[in-house]
């Protein structure tokens, strides 16, 4: 084991942050930031394979950057960068592709999961695990972090790694995935895992009405302020847990026990704990994107920082086919 | 119609260039030099589908390089480059990906037939239209001469052009195929068509004993010196008729008609006009292989143009699709 480990990471361009994954995905980056050498990146190649409007895809990528900066991603900590700035990852895609057996590709559940789905049976998102392997190995990565629906695609870039390196030599650092530490599961407004695709969700960046209307819409039982209740099985308490002080979760606790809480009242306390913890970081994000041309320097200093790692392998990568000729 | 089209082939890095593609591609190309914008590019990224060794690669893109410039590729004249040093193609590959629809791709018939041929079943191989499709529309070509097997493969691209320019404006030219002026089918050593895959051939830049033992191999009849033969039904008069002058064509085909036509010493003949004919680009040849910096030099001007066109066409692109953020 290295002291000091290479850990990857794509980020979608599209979709609103929600608090599941900052106290999830965040937190385990910004960790991850001061302990390892970090490299997160905006996957807009990838987006691709469902984003047809341009403006949409441009302007989620610009989001997606402001997001992560106001949350505390500090592109002098690590290295953050927009996946087409680096367009060797393209090139490492075929260089590999001619190596991948195409029964490895047609073994991957995604394609067929996400055509069941009606997004476009493309080939390229077909093709998109060979992609996410160059992704991968372009950077050398040690560790990535992989959910449960990620977890065979990393076993396709290991695969590959190990095949191109049997043909040619040594070239590819072969992947590990991550185990988070981070494993909490964050219910949303309904108590199910808190999630986009369920709808349930309490955006970070939401604010005012809009954010008020989700914090009110908790889903709680139909016991009066008096009752005795069990925190441990309500949602609002769940979401409170992450945001009160010990000392005020402690008083809290006892109104749930011994009767006295008032659910709409814990609502709103909940809506003032996530301004105050969000406050700072949305103020951030609205600087961010007024100042899109900041936004811009700050992703091409990035990409200049990703382009010198990925230029290394993939010189060392055209040498070993026999393209440098 | 433009007044100057844009025409552009596509040359493998393998293979010894033979007579019958002497009279077929390269006079058409060196016609097209002179008449059109010309863009020729060897595929080295197109040939890793089926070669693995990197000297092999790396020796036969220099080689292809040499064999062209010796028999009159002029690069003032035209755009002469090797495919991987424009890596725009494989960016290109990938937008181009996620608009292509499987079942198009599934539809060719390439990959099952080299499949069934014994190479490796890869995804880069039934990939490869896609990059077909790239190396076309990258370069906005006009026309892109293509045999046979490749008719599919433009009707592809074409496909691909028209869907981009429907769903994000105008943007690609849409390639018609070539037509050739040179359709004369050149007779192998057996009489079938002269082809690699036949083992019938004469190279151009074979000489010494193995050029005259592949000479000496012409399949002719056994008739007698002084019986009377058909000219137009004898391999060796057909590939005389090639290299003689009219006149001496015209007293062979009297020995040939009326009796006294040797077949060894009229092998030994064409043996002297292959020589004759081939001398100077052999020397050429050998020129450019013993000074492998000047012909690096040449291809790295060849790239520079080649990029430059690239770029606009991959800078529209980018836009397009609003990955230019």
């Amino acid at each position: 084991m290295k002291e000091i480990m290479k850990i990857l990471s794509g980020i979608q361009p599209s979709g609103q942050l929600h608090i599941g994954n900052y106290f999830g995905m965040m937190q385990t980056m910004i960790d991850q930031m001061e302990s390892s050498d970090l490299h997160v990146f905006i996957v807009d190649y990838h987006a691709l394979t469902s984003v047809r409007d341009p403006k949409v895809l441009a302007k989620g990528t610009l989001e997606a950057a402001a997001d992560f900066l106001a949350l505390g991603l500090d592109p002098d900590k690590c290295t953050f960068w927009v996946q087409s700035d680096v367009p060797a990852v393209c090139e490492l895609m075929w260089l590999l592709s001619v190596l991948t057996p195409m029964g490895l590709v047609e073994r991957c559940h995604s394609y067929k999961d996400k055509v069941a789905k009606g997004i476009q049976a493309s080939h390229g998102l077909f093709s998109y695990p060979v992609l996410m392997a160059a992704d991968i190995l372009l950077y050398q990565a040690d560790i990535v972090p992989v959910g449960k629906d990620q977890k065979q695609h990393l076993e396709f870039a290991r695969d590959l790694a190990q095949k191109f390196n049997n043909e040619y030599g040594e070239t590819f650092t072969i992947p590990e995935p991550g185990i988070s530490k981070h494993t909490a599961t964050i219910p949303g407004l309904d108590g199910q895992k808190m999630s986009k695709s369920y709808g349930n969700t309490i955006p970070i960046f939401s604010e005012g009405k809009p954010l008020k209307k989700r914090v009110m819409a908790i889903e709680t039982d139909a016991k009066g302020i008096e009752e005795p209740k069990d925190p441990d099985s309500c949602n609002l308490y769940q979401l409170l847990k992450l945001f009160a002080t010990p000392d005020r979760l402690a008083e809290i606790r006892g109104l749930y026990v011994n009767g006295g809480a008032a659910y709409g009242y814990l609502k709103l306390e909940l809506l003032d704990l996530l301004n105050d913890k969000f406050g700072a970081a949305r103020q951030k994000k609205a600087e961010y994107l007024a100042d899109p041309a900041e936004l811009r320097r700050i992703l091409a200093k990035g990409a200049e920082k990703a382009r010198a790692k990925a230029a290394v392998t993939i010189d060392l990568v055209r040498e070993r086919v026999g393209i440098k000729y």
